[in-house]
């Protein structure tokens, strides 16, 4: 084979396993990890069983794809445009808490937040499937407890002794609002998480002006 | 029949739905509602499929009837015995946190709080399976805002002008130490859980004293 005829195959490749994973993620966030499967997805994107199959191997393959995927979009989706916007510090913490309530209010994924449904399905099952998830989970929580560790570094959080502590109030609410909107089918838990935060950043000592953007 | 062949017989009925819920239950803690069937509980619970069949009908009403057994178990394990031990007030908010957070540490179900797996698995599936967590989810959180309200009336939360404000916080906090403590099997969650509610109800204006028995 010429390299040009190659090179279309793996083009063709790439294609298919993108449209393979986004049918699979949004699945995942509707269904659950557990509802993937190989055939399922080859339904839902229009491809043969043989060629998602080939793509993939195994329903466990394509459950660890699936969330590797949904962790890279996560990243694109709330980590890089706060990143990109603010500095290091205080207001870098607020904008991940206010993308990440966009990114869940918007149904980037049909079920809402990929990872607030996985770490549910699998909290209590072991396996290659939740290490996965919770070295996912580690990845956000782990950038919003350093985000936090710059603020208390520069003195806008004095009343803060523990970043995890507020990381763990942070995601907590965070993922209840996903839940509960999802629930009930209305917005008010995105309003309460945002309020939340906010009393609570200014409790521990940030300026008002600082946390505006949660009190919309 | 006799009315005593009859008795005895719906006592065995009684007894071996009690015992099919049981492992309805627990099963559904672990593996979602939707990993529940007819074959699956008889053959955990050592009885004929045709006879859990008898018993519940369909899947559906199977999942209904677990639903409606697991609020009946919360209520006896975190509701009822706060409402025996305290007045109506702070200490009653207290004691229900305090009282939910061992309910999940002990494991009465093996998956954590049934609710809390239940809640993220349907939120995004409408249905009458959904609609029946919801129920049972608005039953704990109405009466922990009425707690709260309560504590309210009395003065005990000076700072508070929304009672379901503070609800959502307490059952965001709460499920997330669940989930997070299923997942990294580690009891941190629950004090990081049991801290955050304690100094927010102290930020509200609570006397120290009087949440205490949340800083062990």
């Amino acid at each position: 084979m010429t390299q040009g005829v190659i090179d279309g195959r793996r083009a063709r490749g790439d294609e298919s396993r993108r449209a393979a994973l986004a049918h699979a993620m949004d699945l995942a966030s509707v269904e659950g990890l557990d509802g993937l499967s190989i055939a399922r997805i080859a339904d839902a994107a229009g491809q043969s069983k043989s060629g998602v199959a080939a793509l993939f191997g195994s329903k466990e393959r394509l459950q660890l794809a699936a969330i590797d995927a949904a962790q890279a979009l996560f990243t694109d989706e709330v980590i890089a445009p706060a990143r990109a916007a603010t500095e290091r510090g205080l207001e870098r913490v607020v904008a991940l808490v206010d993308g990440w309530i966009a990114y869940s209010e918007r149904r980037v994924f049909s079920g809402g937040c990929f990872f607030s449904a996985a770490s549910v399905e699998f909290d209590s099952k072991p396996g290659a499937v939740r290490d996965r998830v919770m070295a996912a989970l580690d990845a956000w929580e782990g950038y919003l407890t350093v985000s936090i560790g710059y603020a208390m570094e520069r003195g806008e959080l004095p009343g803060l002794t523990d970043a995890g502590q507020l990381a763990f109030e942070i995601t907590a609410l965070l993922d209840a609002a996903n839940t509960r909107s999802l629930l009930r089918e209305t917005d008010v838990p995105y309003r309460r998480a945002a309020v939340a935060v906010a009393d609570r950043l200014v409790a521990l000592g940030a300026a008002p002006a600082t946390v505006a953007p949660l009190r919309r």
